[in-house]
């Protein structure tokens, strides 16, 4: 068995759901210490952090990830246990496989080789890992180290994000970027009473329907070379208290804006409220504000030097996007970071049966190893 | 202590919380047996219904009401406890003494006297009792008797209703109809999906949105002389399983119409599903009639007949309206009764220290009782 293999299997023997980290970030920072690295562990609340450096002073590029995984649901679901790790027909399964036990180890493994061959490479090469990517706050892991990090001063000028960004096969696709995320808790008051007396009421639904229609039909922006256009949804609309004669008093609504760098989160908070307005609502609206867009352009040197890894070690033209959910890559950039994500493909993520090509896995750490070398090397 | 009083207090001593009756159709049956009423005990179900009859032939004139009574709530915000009459200041206190055990002792002791000193009465006089007419249903009271009363050709030509229909003094208000009720449960399907790829989702909350609005802003007809317009409300509407990431796959809206006689029911269901439609919604949507309209026209002899005696005997000139929720009167009237509901002051019904005013109290036996003479003495 190859190291990075035998390594991902480690790390998905430990049950690590999130915020647990089961002792993965233990092994992995005694091996890389082993190699060289100074640990840090930066552990906030309930939520360990690893923060690996080797090398001094000029340019520092970062590894991200996280050692934290999603529940697995009912484990009698799965093929085979999801944390006893298991190779079949070319694929490695368990929990975490994909994302991203798979880069972790693959990181790992890289940065062994690279501190090993190249000793003396110029600035330094970093790890940093947390157990709060997949819950729901995120806000003990990295978003609470790079608020460290913005204090001290410590300098992050590249960072290779591990999440699993192909679609097919390994090299496909790197994501360049993210779209912001807005989120908001909106409460539109009414004046409950029965449904047989509704002049002396005031049904919150019916006066938020105008409002909510306009909203749903808003063109925020067009997005722009890099991005889509800004989306905005209703995720959650309750009101009523179950009973069918009763008009309720309140209405509740989740909203959420996956957003571009076309708009900025103030001017989609102003037109929000600026349509309830309009309408004349009576309403409270908790705004939250859970990461800013970010985008590593064209011309990069990371970002540049990811496409060149990709077409010379995979073959590939890699699709360069700002797709999908948040990453942990939100609270990088904003230290002034170039921010890459490349990692295996996503198909199975989050599902039943996760995993992750065997040989797509073996090869990953020559990709990280190769980007180390081109950014690093003397 | 007068006779109606005592009554009432024993009835309220009863914990007849629907559907429970707790013994008090027993009491008024074996009263009113002792006078010569036939009696007829028609459970369904869990539900006591009474049916007592006096005198045979010519035309019907029927008494209704509910031993049942709303759940009293934490028993230790009442000043008195709910099942325990108290009278403080002229009041007599307890769960039902407004809604409805006063009225159905009064009209047990008016019909007693009546009958006492008429005899020979023309026609019939009788007393309908339900234990559900406060339950969430109301199936298997007054309106499986009705049923059962039109296959059997049982005749009532007009009903007085002793629901609490007075808003500052016994007499000041009668009700001569009520609106229609019609119901519906609307669910809405879209596409479930991740809010970070609005692209793959259709979500139902915004496809919903402009068919609300247009729904919420319809006048479904003017109203006439005789009932306010037609009312449409949204009760209930919930969409999302709490997560804030997830696009929902489906909306569910719970509808109620409350309808005068200027709109039919299949009008206003016609005319919701082709709003619907126009929306391009994919939807069901299932309907429930709770109840038609009904209304006792100007003119009608039962209704001029309890206009007389509140003049002639409360001194008031009765508003005549159709406002408020349902009654039981919905299922009496399509027998071709002629409905007139004539109770006490409603301002306490389903609250803490429900209360009926004693010196109101003792009045309506009479009323009920002059109704009886001018109907139907010879
Ligand atoms: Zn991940
Ligand atoms: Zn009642």
């Amino acid at each position: 068995m190859s190291d990075v293999l035998d390594l991902a299997c480690e790390l998905i023997r430990r049950r690590s759901v999130t915020p647990e980290d089961a002792g993965c970030q233990a092994l992995l920072a005694a091996r890389l210490q082993r190699v060289g690295f100074r640990i840090e562990h930066l552990r906030h609340g309930e939520v360990d952090n690893l923060w690996a450096v080797h090398g001094a002073g000029g340019p520092t590029l970062a590894f991200l990830g996280h050692t934290d995984v999603v529940p697995s649901g009912p484990e009698t679901s799965w093929q085979s246990a999801p944390f006893e790790p298991s190779i079949r027909e070319g694929k490695l399964y368990g929990r975490g496989a994909a994302d991203m036990k798979g880069s972790v180890a693959a990181m790992t493994v890289a940065l062994e080789h690279f501190v090993s061959t190249h000793p003396g490479h110029a600035g330094r090469v970093a790890l940093l890992l947390t157990s709060d990517e997949e819950g729901p706050t995120n806000l003990d892991g990295v978003r609470k180290v790079a608020e460290g990090f913005r204090v001290r001063g410590e300098r992050i000028d590249w960072c290779v994000v591990g999440e699993p960004s192909a679609k097919e096969k390994l090299g496909d696709l790197i994501r360049v970027g993210r779209r912001g995320s807005l989120s908001g808790t909106l409460a539109v008051r009414g004046v409950q009473g029965h449904v047989a007396y509704p002049e002396k009421a005031l049904n919150p639904i019916h006066v938020f329907a105008p409002a909510l229609a306009a909203l749903a039909a808003e063109r925020w922006d067009q997005g722009n070379a890099d991005f889509p256009p800004t989306s905005f949804q209703v995720s959650n609309l309750n009101a009523g208290t179950g009973a069918t004669n009763v008009i309720p008093g309140e209405l509740t609504a989740l909203i959420n804006f996956r957003y571009c760098t076309a708009s900025r989160a103030e001017d989609l908070r102003a037109r929000t409220e600026s349509i309830l307005a309009q309408h004349g609502l009576n309403y409270t609206l908790a705004w939250n504000l859970s990461g800013e867009p970010f985008l590593t352009p064209p011309g990069g040197r990371l970002r540049e030097t990811v496409v060149a890894v990709c077409r010379e070690l995979c073959g590939t033209e890699p699709e360069q996007t700002t797709g999908g959910g948040t990453s942990d890559g939100r609270f990088i950039a904003p230290l002034g970071a170039e921010v890459v994500e490349l990692g295996p493909v996503n198909a199975t993520i989050h599902k039943v049966d996760e995993c992750v090509d065997v040989a797509e896995l073996e090869r990953l750490p020559a990709l990280y190893q190769a980007i180390c070398e081109r950014m690093l090397a003397i």
